[in-house]
């Protein structure tokens, strides 16, 4: 019989992937379904990168150097600096195989065995996973539906830090939450990180989806705080690139470079192709960017105005990302995304959330609500929106019986 | 300051990484450097693999399924059956960016921390960085370059078994070795994983360069093996698509495939566009492969000549993959290989080499050899065996003053 490492067997399985075999029925039943589980969005790819791919003409797909290709990293100098972070250059960037093994690699530079890393509740699914493979604990400190899914208070998150903790990380803008952390919450963390000496990974993938014309606010815009910021970013989301798998981390700590570059030399290169085209992508006048903002601006505005006009269903409008995470009228979100996909369909149709349970801690936690994610067109989520309704109906009815 | 972990800490820096600062510098003096120190090939990557991407046409580079797309894992299957190893399936692959993140999850699969893998000595170098990134140790049974670096004694092997042992791990052909382990070796090894009941990572990624009419044996080929053996395989020096980025496990122990899927799942996606041009690559006739089969031997057939003709220098003819280690006449083979980049120069050119302690458990044991990779054509390969046999001359020389 084989023997499975703790590690894996404690490894959590994808909680969006559970609900797939149901999908996959309701596929091959006739019903069509709305995709509102997955951060995968239709918007085309920025057009330069796959014009990029066309002209290809290069003999041999060689390795890059392990921390990226240097016209790269050059292009994500001159894109830092457009953001205002003019102090940082090509040395202060490792690309990684998607914004997924900046995460794993950051966690890995700061993180032994039974360490803890500190994040606002609820969170990224996947953070638990890169945490697990290394058997680094996540501690999650409650944000609230009711508060906009706000940070929670600086007090708590310090009460919360224990000798094994090594970093605070956060989402902003969140997933799954939409939320864009303020200049203020953010100087209370870097205040936070200073007095307890340690580190902020800040995953910043979203950072171009901020909506009703607020700005971000990078992690890396701090002073101060050189010794303690790793910063996660990726061309996915931006670009829609998501397939490319190019990501990256800066820092400016000269440490925590020299020990992500072990991690980063180990598997020898990052993948070419993603990041020739990113770095064609790169070469943009910013009118992508806008148009894909304000299409999620409308998205987010069409879908928020029809989920909270059915009753009993709750959702804060989010400031970032393409995510919202909403309460519904029901027991358990986990029971009611089957039933969707398992039972419930309306002229041939339905729909596919996320439970958001599995972006707890706790799943008890997530157990009204879901994640939905705003990656379809205006129409197709008004149409979701009718399902939900629909559907939501039909689950009390089936319940009351 | 910041706090590393003790991990990243005892992850080991590249071996080869440490003389690029001299290679810079010899070529900012003007000098042309022959690069035997790294596994890129000069071959041109497969054509179709190329023209796949002059064809490529989606308007939206897409996530694949977090195992791989579908067709490219039919094509796997395809592949494999054609190695003759007919019983396996799309569903026993899991695509991974690079055989380096198949390698990765398989140690993460089986180990937990303070776990032991067993692998002759020496070992491919990044099987280091794989296993501390896991807080796991590599103990490695000691091979010779006088037997030409065979797999040593299976009861010297039984015997470094310890509790903490959780997979043998050989690289079949061997890098750095060039050794193929015969039919015999391999059923040996599979009987001990039986006895001991532990696990048997075999990394074939380079199966198709075996010379002078040998056959590779997979571990795939053993029968009642199922529950014990994980391949690791890649496309990178199959079609000499390095930055691609596209590797893969192989298992038919539905068990370890479902906690490596864990792993896969917490990063998403592997790359697509490497996924895409690697199925196309897959529909090929065996021309390209037989080519470049023939284009290695030729290339190893000149090296091992014109190195065994250079007083002192020893290599045993490798079999396959394209690696010899080679014993040089010198005290240390690190000092003598930044003499070439550092002093050395000859009408304006010199040799990079890998010195082998790097490759060794005990880099004491590797100190009078080096990693010399046939990467090059044969007129460079036979200008190299030129300069190195000056360069050792002058060394001496110098060495004796």
């Amino acid at each position: 019989m084989p023997n499975i490492s703790s590690r894996a067997l404690q490894m959590p399985a994808s909680p969006i992937r559970k609900l797939v075999p149901f999908a996959t029925a309701a596929k091959e039943r006739g019903t069509y379904v709305y995709h509102l589980n997955i951060g995968q969005p239709d918007i085309p790819s920025i057009p330069s990168a796959l014009q990029a791919l066309r002209d290809f003409n290069l003999p041999v797909l060689e390795y890059s150097m392990s921390e990226g290709m240097p016209q790269y990293r050059a292009a994500l100098t001159k894109y830092y600096h457009s953001l205002g972070i003019t102090d940082v250059g090509p040395d202060h960037f490792i690309v990684t195989n998607g914004g997924s093994e900046a995460l794993s690699f950051a966690i890995g530079v700061l993180c032994d065995q039974d360490d803890e890393i500190l994040t606002p509740d609820p969170f990224y699914a996947n953070y638990n996973g890169f945490a697990a493979a290394y058997g680094v604990k996540i501690n999650a400190v409650s944000s609230y539906l009711e508060d906009a899914f706000a940070l929670p208070g600086i007090q708590e998150i310090r009460d919360s830090i224990t000798p094994k903790t090594k970093a605070i990380l956060i989402c902003n803008p969140g997933n799954p939450t939409g939320y864009v952390y303020t200049r203020e919450e953010l100087q209370a963390l870097a205040n936070l990180a200073i007095e307890k000496n340690i580190a902020i990974i800040s995953d910043e993938v979203y950072r171009e989806y901020v909506y009703d014309g607020a700005s971000h606010t990078s992690m890396l815009s701090f002073t101060g705080l050189d010794e303690h910021v790793i910063v996660i970013d990726s061309e996915s989301k931006r670009y829609s690139l998501c397939g490319a798998r190019v990501g990256f981390l800066v820092s400016r700590s000269a440490s925590y470079l020299s020990a992500a570059m072990k991690f980063a030399q180990a598997r020898l290169s990052p993948v070419v192709l993603g990041q020739m085209i990113a770095t064609k992508a790169h070469e943009n006048d910013g009118e992508y960017l806008r148009n894909v903002r304000e299409e999620y601006q409308k998205r987010r505005n069409v879908l928020v105005n029809a989920l909270n006009a059915i009753p009993g269903v709750i959702c804060p409008t989010p400031k970032g990302a393409f995510y919202c995470t909403v309460q519904l009228p029901v027991e358990d979100s986990e029971d009611f995304s089957i039933f969707l996909l398992n039972e419930f369909s309306y002229e041939g149709e339905t729909v596919m959330l996320a439970p958001a349970g599995g972006f707890y801690n706790d799943p008890e936690k997530g157990k009204h609500q879901v994640r939905i994610a705003y990656v379809l067109e205006e129409k197709a989520l008004l149409r979701s929106a009718e399902l939900l309704a629909l559907a939501l109906q039909q689950y009390k009815n089936k319940n009351a019986k």
